[in-house]
């Protein structure tokens, strides 16, 4: 059974380290931070690299540990990858392609198995519902400051618990949590329920911008680099500005594109209704994710990314 | 106990009518729908009589059975009022007036006791979860249809599983209903995640208009009739409207109001943060509610509402 290999190979480990995804959401740092507690309970020490941290995450048990770079010597024994379907989208995934050995732990269904060891179920909600019943068979103790992080990646990759894919087991979970004293209300509010100055700033041009195509089944909207600067933005301050036009009653896409640093291209995500599989979509241009969830990097300008994106969306809606 | 005699006064009844509050939310109307199902579980008939029910929550069960008038002749025998905090806030309250017997099942902590009977548990985060414990303990199967209602008020009370005062019970009875087939999602997207096109293009006056005073820990924005005319608004289309300030970073006090027809008057909501009692500075203004989220009339013009509000939101900051 992979777990029990998984769990002989922390233990032999001396030198471990915990990566994710580009772009980290709060299921990736929920999920490394509960990987990295949880290697503890198991008496070993690991790090984990998060180049981008964004600040709202500040909150979480053990962000203060966060590396930007390794601080090390050597390579590592052992690189965990949490919540990320492939090599190219891992940050400083150097530290992955140096390691003796490999696991990967994921939810996504395009993750093409890239460790030594993969666990992976596209099934679950969230990497961290992953990491909790893995947690269970590890017989960790889940403390109040697992349970936190757990919660974080389980809110966040739920939408709040509103997502298809949910699962009485989630729901059941997350009342032991709360039992054990995870604040979840803070925690939602932290990670949902709050929009920073730049947010609000962000949200105010997405929501200017947003034209509907298509006969109202597909909504799309930008922002810019400039915005971003005008704005203050951190990471993470572009969280949610998705979602403004996924909400729109009648859409069934929703295309949401940021631009990339000074370059002329875009940080394209896509949100679907049944139906639409945007994770093909998004595969086309060399990104991926999840059939109603997916992301991807596409060369151009505001009109010419629309146009891309708007060819192969008009496929599916044949 | 108080729930063994609204049994036999259900028993006994041979006209019932459930009535809510004015302006009625997912709480108001699945409890209301809830109950009827409930009472018809218990062999008698009862009419739900809610004069402005919104277009967002016609998908649920028996919704089509809601009357705006009374069809019967004569009073009614018993009438039972869900979610409401006093007689004058309950829609078609002549019905109340006028009935043999009156029951009161509300959590509305400002909740005066004005029935005969009166089941009020200000702890409960939901109307809708009082009524659950009430089905359990009246031994009333939950249907499918029954869970669907109390859902809606759960989901759409607790702002989707987020607000304080959310309980574990909440959680492990959320999973229960997922397992009979009640689709969480899907109530949840209806509720909460679907913007109608009248509800985004208020959204966005709103946003236009937000003002942050008092260094930024009160938000303030407002609609007028005329922009309810110009975005065709319906019933409902005002919701969440007020939550959009409350989301801003350092916000403790969001203010939202709506005028009131023609006249000059707004139907005022504020929301807080842990520490500011809204509810006593609504009863100020003849409203009420919650400690976090409370409602009042005001007359006035929009500057005049607005300094009103914030001379008594000032004297909490001190």
């Amino acid at each position: 059974m992979t777990l029990d290999e998984i769990l002989e190979e922390i233990k032999n480990a001396e030198k471990i380290v915990i990566l994710t995804h580009e772009s980290p959401d709060g299921d990736a740092i929920g999920g490394s931070l509960a990987m990295k507690l949880m290697v503890e309970q198991l008496g070993k020490k690991a790090d984990v690299i998060i180049p981008e941290y964004p600040r709202m995450f500040q909150f979480l048990p053990s962000a203060k540990e966060i590396k930007i770079e390794s601080e090390m010597e050597g390579n590592y024994d052992l690189t965990i990858s949490v919540d990320c379907a492939n090599f190219k989208r891992l940050a400083k995934n150097e530290y992955f392609e140096n390691a003796k050995k490999t696991i990967v732990i994921d939810h996504h269904g395009s993750n093409n198995m890239y460790g030594d060891l993969n666990y992976v179920n596209p099934v679950s909600p969230a990497c961290c519902e992953i990491l909790a019943s893995m947690a269970e068979y590890f017989k960790i103790n889940i403390s109040k400051e697992i349970g936190t992080c757990l919660m974080t990646g389980i809110i966040t990759d739920t939408g709040g618990f509103r997502y298809m894919g949910i699962t009485p087991d989630t729901f059941e979970y997350t009342a032991q949590l709360l039992r054990l004293g995870v604040d979840i209300p803070d925690i939602y509010k932290r990670t949902m329920g709050t929009k920073t100055k730049a947010n609000f700033a962000l949200t105010k041009k997405v929501i200017e911008r947003m034209e509907l195509l298509e006969d109202g089944k597909v909504a799309f909207s930008y922002i810019s680099t400039q915005d971003e600067l005008e704005a203050n933005a951190e990471p993470g301050d572009h969280e949610g500005l998705v979602n403004i036009g996924k909400d729109i009653e009648g859409v069934l896409v929703s295309i949401f594109i940021r631009q990339k640093e000074e370059e002329e291209a875009y940080k394209v995500s896509l949100r679907s209704e049944d139906g639409i599989n945007v994770s093909d979509i998004c595969l086309l241009f060399g990104g991926g994710g999840h059939a109603r969830a997916a992301g991807a990097l596409i060369q151009g300008n505001v009109q010419q990314v629309k146009e891309k994106l708007m060819k192969e969306i008009k496929k599916w809606m044949e």
